[in-house]
């Protein structure tokens, strides 16, 4: 590949924002050319604007610090050359961002976002990259139906609290063992909830069992990534139900989900079940894109396993770990599954896309 | 109440030993009058045998530091008149804790034990006081088998992890409304592993999913407790389904359980429910114990609560703290409990189940 | 007494104004008659207030739950029969808090403040109950100078930071031991930031090595502290010379100090330094106040004493706690030490100053 | 480098140990040829023995997983081809692992070890790559001293506590400002402590101010350091007075020093030492050493850092990083610095030793 893509980071100085500087750095593809953020920000170096907030565990890279910041809303100074944006801006309503995210799609700029806004837009595919890639194929009819007629578009990723398990749930499903019922609670880290977030006093020597919007986002969302694609907008499956708990826990990266599973019919056996993710690989897998992690769900034998600490960054921190899969009394099977927030639930979950979305042509 | 009744706490050196010395200052029935632990404390001032592990919040109570540690083997030198013990003992399998404690009750001495050594001897109850205090009409019987003829007995509480959801599900079945099944996650403190127990590097920015035997126990010992006294041993009743997911979380103090609850036929309302749980009482508030909570069940409105900091300490850590109830679109409802798990949970708990001996004339 | 005093609490919503309403359950003195706050939070009731936000580990007291609150800034509206109020009010600027305890102290409400807005005019007194009771003595002077005609004063406490060591240090300077130089670093709990307070990604798995105007603050403090009543206000003593880093750890309660200390001439022996701290009494004591700790010093012989969670809440919080005095090879000797931030570091304090004001007669 | 040189690690199974298989994946010149560890590993495979205490936040490499064990006692079944070791061998007692550690030297093998055994030993060099790799001119004498007459030395590295603030310490020495006494209190990760280490409920919401040996370890080894080759090993230079006070804070990775600052007689400005600071480079950076961090010490001008979760991992936990330089009242300057205490600290420095001692031609 002779020269990179240029792309851009809206809401650049969060912490989401600064997932995509830390993660982008060396990228293959990809360069950031445009870096963009609130009034506020706009006019700074990304270290005068950044800097005070910045949660990375490394240093603001060299060729960031001195970019000026450019304000996110002034469509006129977008550099011309930009393929595409990713998306982690913040503003009061969600309608202002729905709309800012449009703006940029009807100038022609492909906006691959982490906001929730658009979620239930329903010609705007929700991706996890092994399991809906095919949702891309609603783009060219969003920018029908919508008049994108200079290229752009909108994609986006779900939340990060369903992320820990759905892929271990897919892969039963295209094995041909249907779920009927899973029951779950999550125990989610505080980098979920963005800087400042959780006050300390909050998840020091303890846990708050409440995360305001959390469970609704973990029962829906997988009905429409486990969609189709329709002539109109992508069409929800809701064949499997889901019971979330969500809490919030003194950890710093990596959600972890507790899951009671119960099959339709057919119920795999143990050896099948962990056969089936071992081997489950999929579109970024096979295109061996640069973000795709080589096993997307990690099993583990030892009895306590998985840990926030010690697996949330298994391949790049883009594999799905998962242990403990057991007979359920109740239901068929309990299993406790894990994945980085911010990096396959955020950042790194969206760079995927970005890759998918590349290879597939949908972004030059 | 003219004198204090004597009682000795073997294993004293220990957590939940402390916690019998730290919970029974200026208790007004009971007086500590012996302490017991391992030979190799034996023979030590309690400060010297057990003042490099102390763990509790206060320091040693001045009336106990310079007490002679005796030996626990050593029956010889049981005080005359010791009305019973509290059995905090430790030993290295599960037979030699039996047997020790077997050994006090023959003596004379009624035994209230921590220990899981006994819980599964059908003619030992394993009581929590708001639930099957009735037990007790096992202990003639069980004195009767064993040849305990000089007044001994034993009888022991239920694990900590089952605790703070089981008082809730019991009010609603004394209330009419029979359970089906329960699925449930829970968070438990690292105090519940004793000391050192849990290494710092697994629980600072880590959960572990994974507590041995402690699934077992939540879903199989409510199946005695909420059993019948029979001519020879307590009789389960398995009409409850259980499923446990057991997690270890970075909290000192305090279980949290969150729990899905299927009913059998009839379904209460949400108002009907905690209407139940705000109303519940039982044997210990009736009779006014000092350990009994004035509310058994304490139910929150604020949506995020409760939470192990601010309501393990609940009604002097003895009451359940519950929170959430909300509809389950599997089951029929979640919600979430919390009760402190070294108080409530443990020596708190079999205070209660002393004062609740002492006043139906078991002990004297 | 027959009758208990009525006093206020102003920002009783925050998190020091919840330890008043605390600490201050069941006092013998002092009965909570008056509860004001924020116009926002005016009108309501307490628990609608200040329910969402409380941090206290008991739940809000019964008697509080529904006194409506009182908006802080009308002072038509307090309650004729009012004796003192305690102040933790928080406004925009120190010149708006400087200017609303003055107004109370006007109408002949006298304020006890935890404010630093005040610490440093110069006819406040800053008292810590053990060591500057007398200070009370430019309380004449300064409503005299103010024109505090009706018995309205006002007097502050010190920052929390230096209470961990600033009694140990006096109560060797009364014992005819001077001292020359002090340097020292805290370790202090995030509830010293209050609520939201510190920001959970900073300090899961992490310390922040800065806490804003806190060395200052540590630094300067105790000149006032330890200097003496003068003609027209306090005569600082600069003569002990304190350095100072402060640092913000993953503890919730109980600041700690780790000091390097060096006498000007005479140097005490390590056990004549022991002795003086486990014997050093005050004012406080010998009236035998209620807030005040039996022993204000307590020394440990254990090696890895004090600590936080064990020690913060010696003697009902209001205790030092002090631990490992050894040679030092460059100042003459090293210590930790401990004290609680929010009781003895703030409203214990202040709770402690009252009942000295009380009993001087300054307050009826 | 046609091909890489075959090295062994003893004590492999331990969390130093593993540190040495995460960090030495890949490394240009060395390859993992021998994993050793206790008689009660050997004989199994590495994922066998280490698994179920491996802490590293990757998997078990699987060149590494199914390698034997192999007993560190038996000298026999050492691989041939071995061109150095890497210790981190524990065992009851000092002498046991200074024998041990000798009889690899005696088979013509170079040690390099983690462990303090020989530390004080005056012909084994302990070193800092920055600081005194010319402390390597000792390895002749040492080897002829002892009979070593096959090749093989030993070399330690000092205590991870002094890693933090020591090459600052030197950097301003080498420019020409001797410093004249340090008094510093350290924050220690719970790392340092290895597993199972630290229990939880010592550290979970509390911190503990006592480190057994650390202070005097951090007091005196600089003495050793600083020091210079002589004819029957290292001369001490006693110049600098250090006093420190080590605490162990909630923290998984870095240490965190503040340190007090007074210099001999010239007294840079601020501005000068910052420039010493960011302009220091040693034989690591003129050679270009894998390991060696570009920048040995990083300033930083954000006025609450350095951070241990936000810089530990500084240029891959290599550099040192310093922050909030400024005036003392009482010595001359203020600073707080951190490395990481498993990386820079331990088998992170060791393999930088390795590395100095390879391009100087002592390891083959």
């Amino acid at each position: 590949m002779s020269k990179k893509v240029k792309i851009g980071v809206l809401g650049a100085t969060g912490v989401v924002g600064q997932n995509y500087l830390r993660l982008l750095e060396g990228h293959p593809w990809f360069e950031i050319a445009d870096i963009a953020a609130s009034p506020r920000s706009a006019g700074k170096t990304y270290e005068e604007a950044a800097g005070p907030k910045w949660q990375m565990p490394i240093l603001i890279p060299d060729n960031i610090k001195d970019v000026i910041v450019r304000d996110v809303q002034d469509l006129d100074s977008i550099p011309d050359d930009l393929s595409f944006v990713f998306s982690a801006i913040n503003m009061p309503t969600k309608d202002q961002i729905k709309e800012a995210e449009i703006k940029y799609a009807e100038k022609g700029i492909p906006v691959i976002s982490n906001n929730s806004a658009h979620r239930w837009t329903s010609d705007v595919p929700m991706i996890m990259g092994e399991i809906n890639h095919n949702h891309t194929d609603i783009i060219p009819i969003q920018q029908k139906h919508r008049g994108f007629d200079k290229g752009g578009f909108i994609v986006v990723k779900p939340n990060c609290s369903l992320q820990s398990y759905l892929t271990t749930i897919y892969a039963l499903e295209v094995a041909g063992y249907k779920i009927d019922k899973l029951i779950l609670t999550t125990l989610q880290a505080i980098s979920g909830a963005g800087y400042p977030g959780v006050p300390s006093l909050d998840v020091v020597d303890n846990i708050v069992p409440y995360i305001g919007g959390e469970e609704e986002k973990t029962e829906q969302e997988p009905h429409k990534i486990l969609g189709k694609v329709g002539v109109d907008g992508i069409i929800n499956d809701d064949s499997i139900q889901i019971s979330a708990t969500c809490t919030r826990v003194p950890v710093v990266d990596g959600h972890t989900a507790c899951v009671n599973m119960k099959f339709k019919d057919k119920v795999p056996s143990k050896e099948e079940i962990i056969k089936i993710w071992k081997e489950f690989k999929s579109y970024p897998q096979e295109k061996d894109l640069s973000f795709a992690p080589k096993q997307p769900i990690i099993y583990f034998n030892n009895i306590d396993r998985p840990q926030p600490k010690k697996d949330r960054d298994n391949d790049k921190g883009m594999a799905v770990s998962v242990g403990r899969l057991r007979d359920d009394n109740i239901f068929d099977y309990k299993f406790v599954a894990l994945s980085h927030n911010t990096v396959r639930g955020a950042a790194g979950g969206s760079i995927l896309t970005a890759e998918i979305l590349k290879s597939k042509g949908y972004i030059k």
